[in-house]
C-alpha cells in the first residue's frame, strides 16, 4: 500500500484523482484508521467499518457538495467525515473531539443534516430533490445534482423510512437509495421483512418476493458491497439516473475487526461472556466503550437498567403478561444478552420501532399484561403520538423506563433535557423520578403491578444518583440490589408517590428536588445551614418531590406557613417543565399566603447543546450550589 | 327484505342467528341507515358504506367480545357499533349524540381501544395477541380468541402501520389484518405502494409484487369484498389460524351513495363544483357537512386555510421552491381541489404520513425551498420527533400551518388544546398566534420569506377570531382578503411579531392575549372599565402577545411599573403553556419590582375531554370574562 494518501485527501476531488489501486489502498488505510481510533476514542465503529468500501466510492463516482449524500442516522459517516477535509480528527489523537460522531453542516458543506435519529434520510431525500426539481422546472438549473440517501437495513425497520420508500416512487426524478444491508441492527434485526431481504441476498437479488419493488421502486442488487471497484462501477451506471432507484448492497458490519479483541463487560458487544453472533460482527454499542473504559464500573443507564431487568426477572415464571420490550437498544440500557437469553418470550426486542413498541405495549396492556418499555429519554419523543394516543387515552397500565435523561454532555441529537416537557404535560401519565435505586425499585413494583393506574412514567437515576451510593456501604452488584430488595409500597393500592416528602423540616425557605437534583438539593440545604461571615445559617426544608406529573397542593399550601421561598431544582429543561408548574401553582393560589409565597427555578435553558461538558452547562444555569444559596440569600435579605 | 331487522340486533350474538337472506338484509338495511344518518348528522360516511358487508361477516363469523376487532382510526366503526348493541344511535335522530365516532371502551366490551389517529392497529393488535400467547403458555388459556385488526389502503401508508405489518410476520400466532381496500386515502391514494396495490386488485391477488408478502405475511386475496356471503365464507377459513396473514379485500368506498346528491361547497367531496373521481368514491369528508349546515359559511379551518392557500398561490410562479404539504387531509383546512389542480407541482399530498411529510419540509427547505406543511394541532403529535430533529435542530426555514387548534368541542382523539405545550418547548421554533386574517397572512409572509428563521409555526385563528371578524364591514370573502392584503412587515429581516404589542395602554392590571384569546381578552379590558355597584373602573392594559416561543422581557419587565397584576389567556393547556412561562419569568426577574407582579393564567385544565360543549369548558376553565373579572377583582381589592 502506499503509505499516507489519507492525509493527502482534503476534498473529495483529491478522491477522483486516485489510481484504482491507491483507491482500494485508500480503503485499506481508512480501515486500519477506524480500528485504532475505535480501540481509543471509541464510537460507532462496526456500522462505519461494514462502509469504507461505499463511502470511498460515492466519493469517488460522485460530486459532493453538488452532489448530496444524506446518511440515515449518520453514525456511519466517519469514514466520509475522513474524505471531507476531516481526516486528522481521525488520524491523531489529540484532534479527536474534533468533530461529533454524526454529519454536520457546521462542520463542512458536505454534510448537508445533523441527523442522529433513525429512518428520515429519504424523507429528506425526497425534499432536496424536489426543491431541485422544482427550480430545474423554473429556471433550467439547479445547485443539487444527484441525491443519494445511504440507509442501513436496521434503520428500514424505522416507521418513517417506509413512508420514505413510498413518496419516493410516486414523486419520480433522480434519487439514489443505498440501503446498506449488513444483516444487523443496533442488535439484531427484528421483523418479516429481514427474511425476504435474505432471500434477495441469497438470489442475488433476483428472488422474487421484492419490498423496495413492491413499493413501485426499481431496484438494483450488489452483492460485492465490500468491493470498491465493483461499488464504483454500480455507482457511475446509477449516477443521473432519471427515476428513483434503491441499491441493495450488502456488506460486512465490523469487516477488520478482530475477533479475538476483548472489551469491558458492560458493553453489549462482542466480548467473552458475550460471544459475538458471527465473525466481524458485533453490535453498534461496540466500541462505544473503548479501551479508556475498560475495568470501569457500569455507568448509571446500565446499572439501573440491569437492577430493573433483576427485578422484572424474579417475577417472570408468575405472570406471564409481564413483557419488557426494547426498540432495538438492549444493551445501552442493562438489558444484557444473557437477560435477553433467559428472558425468552418475556423480552421483545421490536427492532428501531418506537412508535410500534408503544401501541404494542398499549395492546398488551389491554389485555391484561404489564408491559415494560425502556428507550431512551430522546428516542421516546417518536413515540409522543402513541404516548398520547393509544397509552395515556386509553388509560392502560403500560411502564415507560425513561433512560439518559437528564442534563449531560452529550450531542445534540441525543440529549436528555427535553424528556419531563414531554410526559408530563400529556393528561393522565403518572410520571416518577426516583432519587435511589431502592426508590425506583419500588416505583417499578408499584407501575407493574395490579393497581389501576393507567400510564407510568419511571425517569431512570441518573450518574448523580448513582456515585451518591457508589460512595455508600450498600452493597453494590446491582443484581444483588434488586434481589434483596422487596417493595416497600402497597402496588396494588393509589400512588404512593403522588405526594412529595418532607426529608428535612425547617423554615424559611424550602428546597424542593426531584429525582436526579436530590443530591443537589440536599447539598443547597447543608450549604444554607452553615454559618459563613455574611450569613446566619438558615434550616432548609428539604423536599423531595418524587414526581412531575401532579402538584402536591396540600403540601405546597402548607409550606406557605413559614417559608416565604420556595425553590425548586430540575434535571431538565425549565419551560414547560416541573418548576414553572410550582410557580404557577403558588401564584393562582386562592389561599391568601401561598399567593405570595416567592419561587425561584433552577433549570436548563431552552436551547440545544452540543457536547458541552456537564460541568459547564450546571454553570450555565445556574445550576450549582453556590449560585442556588447566593441568589436565596439575595432574596431573603431582601 | 325483512323490516327492521338491525332493531332487533342487541349484541353480535343475535347476528349469528339470522338467516343468510337476513343477513344480506341486514346489510341493505344498515346501509339505508347509514346514508339517512349520514345526510342528518355528518360523520365518516363513506368509509362505512364501504365496510358494511365486511362488519357484518366479521360479526357473523367471530365472537365478539373474545374474538377482538381493532378497528384501524376507527371512524368506520358505525356499523360495529350498529351491531353491538347501538343501533339506536344511528337510526333515531334524537339519540345520534349518543355514541361517539370512533371505538370508545366505555360504550361498549366490544370496542378495545379509544382510536382516532390512524395505522395503529396492527402494533395494538399484536399486543392483545402477544398477551394472549403468554397467557395460553403459561396457563393454557385466555379470555382472548382471534385477533383482528381492519386497517384501510389510505392508512397504510402511516408509519407505524409499516412497523406493525414488519413485526406482524416476526411474532407468529395467530393474527388477521384484513385490508379493507377501497382506492381511497382521505383524498386520493398517494404513495409507489398504490401501484403494486392495484396489480394485486387486477390478478386476483396473483401479482408477483406483493407487499404483504415481503414483509413475510401469509396473503389472501378477495375480490368481492361487498359480497356478504364470500367475505363469511373467507373469514370462516382464516378463522382460528394458527399464524399472521393478510386477507386484501377490494370494497368501494361510499358504496349505495348517490351520485346525484349535491352537498355544500366547503366540503371537499363529492358535489357538483368539485366533480368526484368515480362513482361511488368521495372524500372522508364527505357529510362531515351534513345538510343541516348547508348554506352556512365556511368554518375558521377551511376559511383561514383558503385564505392562507391563495396568499401562497400569488407567488407560485416567481418561487419554484415554494411548496405546500398536505399529509392527505386538505379538504378540511381549506386547500380545495381547485386550488391543488392550480398549484401542481407546489402542492403534494404525501398520503397520511406527517412524520415522511416533516422531513421531506425538511429537505425541501434545505435545498433552498419554502415548505409549508399544513395539517391538524392533534396530527402534529405525529411529528415530534422530526419537529425537534430535522426541522428545529437543523434550523430549516420551514413552515408549519397548526389547524384546528385550540379548546373546542372535539372529541378526545382530536383534541387542539396541547399543540401549544408541544411547539413552544422545542428549541428554536418560532410560534405565532395570528389574532386577525391578515396578521395571519403578515406572519405567512414573513415565515415562507427569505429571513434565516428557521422553523415557524403558524397558529392558525379559529372561530373566536373568524366570528369577531365576520361582524366586521371588511370584504369578507377569503380569497378576495388575500389578494387585497399586501404584507405590512419586512419579510426579509427579523421576526416582526418577537415584541408582545400594547393594543391599549392602562394601569394597575395589564390583560395578555394570545391568538384566539384576544377577544376574550378585549372583552375583559371593557367589562373592567365599567364601574359597577361595588367597583372602580379600571382602565387595564390589554396587550396582544402575537406569539408564544419566547419571552417579551423588556415589556414584560416595563409592565412592572405601573401594573400590579398581569393576566394571561391562552386557549389551550396551561401546564406546560404560554401562561406559566409568563409567570415564572416574573418569579425569577432579577428586577425587584417585577419579581413582585402578581400574575393569573388562565387555560385549559391538563385532562382528555370528549365532545363536550365549548362554553361549558370554558366555563369550566373560567374562561369567561365575568369570572376573570371578578377575580382581578379580588386580587386588587386584597
Amino acid at each position: 500500500m502506499t503509505a499516507g494518501i489519507l492525509s493527502s485527501i482534503h476534498t473529495p476531488a483529491d478522491v477522483h484523482a486516485l489510481s484504482a489501486q491507491q483507491l482500494r489502498d485508500l480503503c485499506f488505510e481508512i480501515r486500519t484508521t477506524l480500528l485504532d481510533y475505535g480501540r481509543k476514542h471509541g464510537g460507532h465503529i462496526g456500522s462505519n467499518l461494514g462502509v469504507v468500501e461505499l463511502t470511498v466510492a460515492l466519493h469517488r463516482v460522485f460530486n459532493s457538495p453538488h452532489d448530496r449524500f444524506i446518511f440515515d442516522v449518520s453514525h456511519q459517516s466517519y469514514v466520509h467525515k475522513m474524505l471531507t477535509g476531516r481526516a486528522e480528527a481521525y488520524l491523531d489523537e489529540s484532534r479527536f473531539g474534533e468533530v461529533t460522531g454524526f454529519t454536520n453542516p457546521l462542520e463542512s458543506e458536505h454534510d448537508s443534516f445533523v441527523l442522529g435519529h433513525t429512518g428520515t434520510s429519504i424523507s429528506l431525500a425526497c425534499g432536496l430533490a424536489k426543491t431541485r426539481d422544482m427550480q430545474r422546472i423554473a429556471t433550467g438549473e439547479s445547485a443539487i445534482g444527484n441525491v443519494v440517501a445511504i440507509i442501513g437495513d436496521g434503520s428500514l425497520s424505522s416507521a418513517i423510512a417506509f413512508e420514505g420508500l413510498n413518496n419516493a416512487a410516486e414523486q419520480g426524478g433522480n434519487l439514489i437509495i443505498i440501503v446498506n444491508d449488513n444483516e444487523m441492527s443496533i442488535a439484531e434485526d427484528f421483523g418479516g421483512m429481514y427474511g425476504q431481504l435474505a432471500k434477495l441476498r441469497a438470489s442475488d437479488g433476483t428472488a422474487e418476493l421484492n419490498l423496495f419493488k413492491a413499493f413501485g421502486l426499481d431496484y438494483r442488487y450488489v452483492e460485492q458491497g465490500n468491493d470498491v471497484d465493483t461499488l464504483v462501477e454500480v455507482l457511475n451506471e446509477v449516477k443521473g439516473i432519471d427515476h428513483p432507484i434503491v441499491v441493495h448492497i450488502h456488506t460486512t458490519k465490523g469487516l477488520g475487526f478482530d475477533d479475538g479483541e476483548e472489551f469491558d463487560k458492560g458493553s453489549d458487544g462482542c466480548n467473552q461472556t458475550n460471544p459475538q453472533p458471527h465473525a466481524g460482527k458485533c453490535e453498534a454499542n461496540h466500541w462505544q466503550d473503548p479501551e479508556a473504559s475498560l475495568g470501569k464500573p457500569l455507568d448509571a443507564r446500565k446499572y439501573y437498567g440491569e437492577m430493573a431487568m433483576a427485578s422484572l426477572e424474579r417475577r417472570f415464571s408468575n405472570e406471564p403478561g409481564l413483557v419488557v420490550i426494547s426498540p432495538a437498544t438492549p444493551g445501552s440500557n442493562g438489558i444484557t444478552r444473557d437477560f435477553r437469553e433467559r428472558a425468552g418470550a418475556h423480552y421483545v426486542d421490536t427492532g428501531i420501532t418506537e412508535e410500534h413498541a408503544a401501541a404494542f405495549a398499549a395492546g398488551i396492556a389491554k389485555a391484561g399484561g404489564r408491559p415494560v418499555l425502556a428507550t431512551s429519554a430522546t428516542f421516546f419523543q417518536r413515540t409522543f403520538d402513541q404516548l398520547q394516543q393509544e397509552l395515556a387515552l386509553n388509560h392502560v397500565p403500560a411502564t415507560l423506563l425513561i433512560f439518559g435523561a437528564g442534563i449531560s454532555g452529550a450531542d445534540n441529537t441525543h440529549s436528555g433535557t427535553f424528556d419531563m416537557t414531554m410526559f408530563a404535560n400529556v393528561p393522565d401519565v403518572t410520571c416518577l423520578a426516583p432519587a435511589s435505586g431502592e426508590q425506583m425499585l419500588d416505583m417499578l413494583a408499584w407501575a407493574t403491578g395490579p393497581s389501576d393506574h393507567g400510564v407510568v412514567a419511571i425517569r431512570m437515576p441518573g450518574e448523580q444518583i448513582l456515585s451518591l451510593e457508589r460512595a455508600t456501604d450498600m452493597a453494590f452488584d446491582p443484581l444483588q440490589r434488586a434481589e434483596e430488595h422487596d417493595p416497600a409500597v402497597n402496588i396494588a393500592g393509589e400512588c404512593p408517590f403522588s405526594r412529595y416528602q418532607i426529608v428535612q423540616p425547617g423554615k424559611d425557605v424550602a428546597i424542593l428536588g426531584l429525582g436526579n437534583t436530590m443530591p443537589l438539593a440536599a447539598e443547597v440545604t447543608s450549604t444554607l445551614a452553615e454559618d459563613d461571615e455574611t450569613h446566619a445559617a438558615i434550616t432548609a426544608t428539604l423536599v423531595d418531590a418524587l414526581q412531575y406529573s401532579t402538584m402536591d397542593a396540600e403540601l405546597l399550601t402548607m409550606l406557605a406557613d413559614g417559608h416565604r421561598l420556595v425553590v425548586t431544582l430540575e434535571d431538565g429543561q425549565l419551560e414547560g417543565g416541573w418548576g414553572e408548574k410550582v410557580t404557577a401553582f403558588y401564584a393562582n393560589s386562592n389561599n391568601a399566603k401561598a399567593s405570595h409565597v416567592r419561587v425561584l427555578n433552577f433549570g436548563a435553558s431552552k436551547e440545544f447543546t452540543d457536547r458541552v461538558p456537564l460541568d459547564e452547562l450546571n454553570e450555565r444555569y445556574g445550576l450549582t450550589a453556590a449560585t442556588i444559596v447566593s441568589r436565596i440569600h439575595g432574596i431573603l435579605n431582601e
